[in-house]
């Protein structure tokens, strides 16, 4: 196929559009790709669509590879599926609802585990049926807060999602496997490095889960790994947890005069001045004051006592509490609760425990895993400019619980004991899930196995973001004149470049654009009659098809230049020679 | 390709689904092909998928060869731009709106004009750049009272919808022919037989607009033809407009009691046993009250006057008076009118006119373009139990205007002269319309001309329902036992069935699969090894891939059974002359 610039549906821009953020969408509307129709939501021109056409293709062709079956679900889907789920609450405002001329409830879906789920329900009953794995690839929806940075977090957005189904949970390895072993060759046909860290198993309660992260320092999510080979996202990092230590002859608690100490910083350098020792922040425990927002609405306060060198890690804690919201404690919780004095908040005062009782206080203390029984700490005393040393976990007060919260800090020790690890940075470009029973045992997906029992299905949740996917590579191949597509996803194959007022140009042009053609290469040919040589390069540079031809000067001996966008390299050669290299 | 049916995504079903009104639901159903998923909403599974994406292909394909380029536009659009083409509001209960987290409205589209004249407007600013056509396929959404006839007119569907744009009426009609002879083509292509019929040019204003129908008793839609040529939908035909007779020394009307004749049946009853003469329900003025519902919501009589041998066509109505909501006039409407004698309304009463002077009444009175002046009737007297004869149009009453509403009956003459027209029924299978410049008018799209002067842009709009065409051919092409698709939208090219417990029977079907995808041939071979060969024809029969082969008992001596599904003809004949065929 050949497109001629001359009528083609593109217009190039020479300005940034006011509100890209990123480089992907900056890049995506002035080269003539996607255009904004609404925030977060965006139009496909030709040549976006061309590239998504692409990227969806690969991603056919390994799933069918895997065995996977294509299907398409709708995006309008009614309420119910969603509230035997649970799921049409705990989105919250994350999604968007309506209702039909009836008054029906519906939603834009964002994800369709429950209508995989009720559709293998609907149709299959017998573990001869199984293993089964479909997918789709279609639009999703999701009321982002704050959409952002173009199609990296859009409302409407295009995932390809899959599902397997089986009775046992070797077959669910297997299925896992296969999906994870398709994702990997998916991400080496787009040339899009990745590493494969654990993720948090969410609320479902599956066995594995696992991201696909491509490394970049400008990545919007953070990963740990060591050196000997772990790697996890922060949400799934687990804590070492040391060993307790002997109580016994361990000073007694102390309170002492802390005036205007309200923070970590101020309380060491007050026990550095006046107490005897050098001290640190991790030698202080530090009380955080969370709200959590259940489902039902309920507020309740939670306590953290952590080291006082590390914070909360905001995602550590989404995931901790999930379902219920975090936030920290506002001043009207402080007003409601005056048990806790904030700034000398501790689980202890010289009248006895303080936190550490739920059924007493009504609020839950929950201890960082570090903080073992026989170890010592400087905290709050409870009371106004005081705190206390040498109060000792385990003996001078307990929690209602333990709570991965803590940041996570360069040299903590890998859980599976591969040595320290360090913090990097990635872009989440894939997702498998093995999400276990929980949605065939909501919604009732059972099979009879080969001794007649019915038993529930056990599945899995695969995803990959192809609009996401697609600004990805826009992100990682440009240059400050525009995009460098891979091969693999370029809009087309070869950009053939006619230039000057020569009909000869123009002549050599045509004819080894129809030769391209001929030899099966999709061409993008400029035939623009009054455009001047500078406007059609810089056009060029910024579409970004990687293998350019340029037919001037040269063209009445027969002389073509080659043009590699990525390196920039220019070499002229003969007609047929360009031909020969680039039908190759 | 060849894909088992051991491990394929499918399940038939030998029970009709409860909720199907038509065949192609029935049976698309049945055989796997969809499966619903909420009112006028379905699921695609692995087969209808392949047969959509087919359907997809052929309009992909003729869009390219007439020069359109594919865009894609969002579903989940602002509110803005519909508020601003008026479509927001008078598209009424149709559309699905919603809001966002921040209140902002928003519409699930049924139709994209706003935004594609938008997205030109947007990009393109002079002559130049046009004639451009550009064309999406894509999930549309309309609330439809009462979704039903499965996929023939549901809540979520599937179209091509494709836009033109050009600065001169002559571009645009060439435009127009481009669309046009590209849907010829493609309904060529899909076997799909097809009448081209003038139709409404609807409330845009413009120029010219037709229908593609499928001829067949059971559409949806009338239209009329002649044996001349003539094809319109029944709202596009137009009446032949008799010439004015002359009126001069035609008699007085005369007022005659009429008791219980309030239809125009018992009024000839009662007019040829009482007056001189012969009368047909066509020498009475029937006159009926419509309610009107504007947009804004204030309701308007208005009476129509038309030959009392003709109803008023409840479509032709709905176009004659849109935008406004047409019903008749209920029992309030009545009394809220006393000046309408309801069973006796008549122009005119012995004190002079009745209707006719919207000025003087507030009801508008419509004519029927074949009450011309000089033509002489019976109708109401606006007397209870009285009636008028010989009452005379243009001496005796006048109009507010002449309205196109009544019935298209056989004989009525073409209007382009080409002879007596005849009722058929069709559905509508695509759609071409010459938009004119109401939406670039509203939207404010305009391009500079040669001159330098701007001017407004005209566009077309060019659609065809992709899943409807699919549930179509799928009512046309079936028989008792089963669908029976066309090779061009088939979802396999050839469907080898293994029978027996012969292993050469297998071993064979399998060397015949692997040769046929060796072919380039997309294979569904049903390798089950423990179903019934009675289980496995019922299946290849629902399922209605064309051409089957049936590899069983003959195996061991190379022989195979070919099975032509329309015609049923079953032939043995050996492997390798199956191959040939089937491959060929």
């Amino acid at each position: 196929m050949v497109t001629r610039l001359s009528n083609f549906f593109l217009r190039t821009l020479r300005e940034d559009p006011a509100d890209a953020e990123v480089t992907s969408h900056r890049l995506l509307v002035r080269a003539g790709y996607i255009r904004r129709a609404a925030p977060g939501i965006f139009t496909w021109l030709p040549l976006g669509l061309k590239v998504k056409a692409k990227i969806e293709a690969v991603i056919r062709d390994e799933m069918a590879a895997a065995g996977a079956f294509e299907v398409h679900f709708p995006a309008l889907l009614p309420r119910d599926p969603y509230e035997q789920s649970g799921r049409w609450t705990s989105y919250g405002d994350g999604i968007f609802r309506l209702q039909d001329r009836k008054g029906a409830d519906y939603l834009l879906a964002p994800t369709h585990e429950e209508m995989f789920t009720l559709l293998v329900k609907d149709l299959y009953s017998s573990y001869k049926d199984l293993p089964l794995t479909i997918f789709q690839i279609q639009d999703k929806y999701r009321d982002e807060a704050r959409p952002r940075a173009g199609l990296l977090r859009g409302r409407e957005f295009t995932m390809k999602d899959a599902y397997s189904f089986d009775y046992t949970d070797a077959g669910q390895d297997a299925s896992y496997q296969a999906q994870r072993d398709a994702y990997e060759r998916i991400f080496q046909r787009l040339g899009l490095e990745y590493v494969i860290v654990a993720a948090d198993n969410g609320l479902m309660g599956g066995a594995r889960s696992e991201e696909f992260l491509h490394p970049t320092p400008v990545g919007e999510d953070t990963f740990v790994r060591s050196a000997g080979g772990y790697a996890a996202n922060v949400e799934a990092f687990t804590t070492v947890v040391p060993d307790a230590l002997p109580i016994d002859g361990l000073p007694e608690p102390q309170i002492f005069d802390s005036p205007d100490t309200p923070t970590i910083d101020t309380l060491v350098a007050h026990v550095n001045a006046h107490l005897d020792g050098e001290y640190t922040a991790a030698d202080t425990l530090k009380n955080v004051v969370l709200a959590l927002t259940h489902l039902d609405g309920t507020r309740e306060l939670v306590v953290v006592g952590l080291p006082g060198d590390r914070g909360v890690d905001d995602k550590r804690a989404e995931v901790a509490f999930a379902p219920a919201a975090v936030e920290p404690a506002t001043p009207e919780d402080f007003e409601r609760h005056p048990l806790l004095v904030k700034g000398y908040i501790g689980p202890w005062s010289p009248t006895g425990p303080v936190l550490g009782e739920e059924s007493a206080t009504g609020i839950r203390y929950l201890l960082d895993p570090r903080v073992v029984d026989g170890t010592s700490w400087i905290t709050g005393a409870n009371i106004d400019q005081k705190h206390v040393h040498s109060l000792v976990a385990g003996r001078d007060f307990t929690a209602d619980g333990v709570v991965e919260v803590a940041e996570v800090v360069p040299g903590d020790p890998a859980p599976d004991g591969s040595g320290p690890v360090e913090l990097a940075r990635g872009m989440e470009i894939g997702h498998v899930f093995a999400l276990g029973r929980f949605f065939a045992e909501t919604l009732g997906l059972k099979v009879l196995d080969e001794n007649g029992k019915l038993v529930t299905v056990t599945m899995g949740s695969y995803g990959i973001g192809v609009t996401r996917i697609l600004a990805i590579l826009a992100e990682l191949n440009n240059d400050a004149k525009g995009l460098v597509w891979p091969e693999s996803v370029a809009p087309f194959d070869v950009h053939v470049i006619a230039t000057g007022k020569d009909a000869a140009a123009f002549d050599l042009a045509t004819t080894l654009a129809a030769d391209l053609e001929a030899a099966g290469r999709d061409v993008l040919y400029d035939d623009r009659p009054k455009v001047s040589p500078g406007v059609k390069f810089a056009d060029a540079e910024l579409i970004g098809v990687p293998r350019i031809v340029i037919v001037g000067r040269g063209a009445a001996d027969g002389q073509v230049e080659l043009w590699d966008r990525r390196t920039g390299e220019r070499e002229v050669v003969a007609a047929a020679e360009a031909l020969r290299v680039l039908a190759g």
